[in-house]
């Protein structure tokens, strides 16, 4: 374990995948090494994670292959990661298939990860977070946490990254509406992709468009007046990303200086707390053999319709010693 | 609390809304007297539930009006509830105005109920359910719960129902992949609305639709070979609205004898029963003095960053006696 933390440490793609691939394990023995290496490999090195939504067919992938590109043109180490709850269902519809990203997947200074196949989103966070740390530990300066819009999988990415980024295709007024309310409020940089070709015109009034709306939401008084703000960028033609690089650059010095940035990182590693401490208190339902056998014993009387669901519940909780609720 | 329960059981509709907005109370006083309240008038009579839902803009309202009519004029005592945990946030959208139901709502063998504004879908399955209870030990023949297209809601209604229906407006056959496939694979009835006027056409195409979806679907062994299927209705013009009910209480009449009724039903007391022990197993971690404590005080030191997220987590369910995840 010493000789695996030292190699992802120095920066080992092959030590990180390896690395990565202990913590999605879900065998006991697994998990008992993942957190001996997680304890030796934390804390020093921080990354930027960067969050970044966007339904099929605005070029994530495009995306993230030229904006990865550009990143490690300037010398900056980049990781990939993906959440996706759907994907053991789908058969892996984002990351899939790294071919979608190949000048990126080649590069030396990029990692690319495809989402662990789980179908419990609760699993696939946990997870991803542990990758997460293990790609800051292992000396990238930035992780980008790519999700596609099922569900909850947007607010679980915003809760693990410093900077969350809603990527759209362009679009006519009316199809506006369809970005859920709650996920333009998430985001702190709105971008239109495909702004190139025919699409140009159209790209540019989408983002009007999202700047008008982006004006309507309540202001974060942490941020530049600015912020949250909608561009076009182009993947196709590499147009525009320097400058969304530029603004995201920005937005996160902003945040450092005013101390934000870190009040941001102490709520999640709250939240993130919480979570596991709500997990594995469920866990014990089934890992207990007890209470595993009391659930089955009283779960049958329930459907056998010799105890009400209610009724048996209060017995169970009383059995845990959980007190009334 | 007798008295209520005899008002109750005598088909009070003024105590029927009383006793409601007991179990809707998070108060531990009413908590404790709606449980008695329950307890009481447990078991005997037994409800058709159906689940019916469908997003704004297809003509619930209506459609529940007329078809809650139609049942009322047939001798039968119908109750309406709904399932929305959007409706704290949204102001009620369903239900929210009875004034949209005015013909049923005067209706003497019928009771309409909004949805409890709770944010938390877990707190308004629990209330609904037991506001379902309420409504069979109050003499209804039939129990409608309905509920908008928000996320899980349509699996918690799913739940808690014997026949699940699914409403839909008429639209071109692109459209068609709006609806989600698990919401579909739940429906044993998908009626297509407004099949009336200019939309006849459209709305007998879209049937034609989705009943080929619907073949494509896996069949259900323990149901007759046409269903899952789809029929058009009018509420407008309340037509099909017979035939609809006809088909509900076939397939209804077919699973009683077939013993998938009380299968369905025996499951879901399970399920609810599991559902309760969780809630309650988490309700501990705010309820318990100490525990709440020492909670504030570990999520406290990962905020500051003396304590890793997954290392408090493991000593926080130590302290609770869980055991390790």
């Amino acid at each position: 374990m010493q000789e695996l933390a030292r190699r992802v440490s120095e920066g080992d793609r092959r030590a990180l995948a390896q690395a990565i691939t202990l913590v999605e394990s879900r065998r006991a023995d697994h998990r008992a090494e993942a957190a001996t290496l997680l304890e030796t490999l934390e804390g020093g090195r921080q990354a930027l994670r960067i969050g970044l939504s966007g339904t099929p067919g605005v070029g994530k992938s495009s995306f993230i292959e030229a904006f990865g590109k550009l990143l490690t043109g300037q010398g900056l180490k980049v990781a990939v990661l993906a959440v996706d709850p759907s994907s053991a269902r789908s058969g892996g519809s984002i990351l899939g298939d790294k071919t979608r990203m190949e000048r990126l997947a080649r590069d030396p200074n990029a990692f690319i990860r495809p989402s662990p196949s789980q179908t419990h989103l609760g699993g696939v966070a946990r997870r991803t977070r542990e990758a997460v740390a293990l790609c800051e530990a292992a000396g990238f300066d930035v992780v980008l946490i790519e999700t596609v819009g099922v569900g909850q999988s947007e607010t679980v990415v915003a809760e693990m990254t410093d900077l969350f980024i809603l990527l759209l295709a362009p679009a006519g007024g009316d199809e506006l509406q369809g970005v859920k309310r709650g996920i333009m409020e998430m985001a702190d940089l709105i971008l239109v992709n495909k702004a190139d070709g025919a699409l140009k015109d159209t790209a540019m009034r989408t983002c009007a468009d999202y700047a008008g709306a982006l004006r309507l939401l309540r202001k974060r008084p942490q941020d530049p007046e600015d912020f949250p703000k909608a561009m076009c960028v182009s993947a196709e033609e590499e147009m525009g990303l320097d400058d969304a690089w530029a603004e995201m650059t920005r937005l996160a010095d902003w945040r450092r200086e005013t101390g934000h940035f870190a009040a941001r990182r102490a709520q999640q590693a709250r939240h993130w707390f919480e979570e596991e401490v709500r997990q594995g208190l469920l866990a014990r339902l089934v890992s207990d053999a007890g209470a595993k056998a009391r659930m089955e014993e009283l779960g049958r009387a329930v459907a056998e319709g010799r105890a009400a669901p209610g009724k048996a519940a209060a017995e169970m909780l009383a059995a845990l010693g959980a007190g009334k609720d």
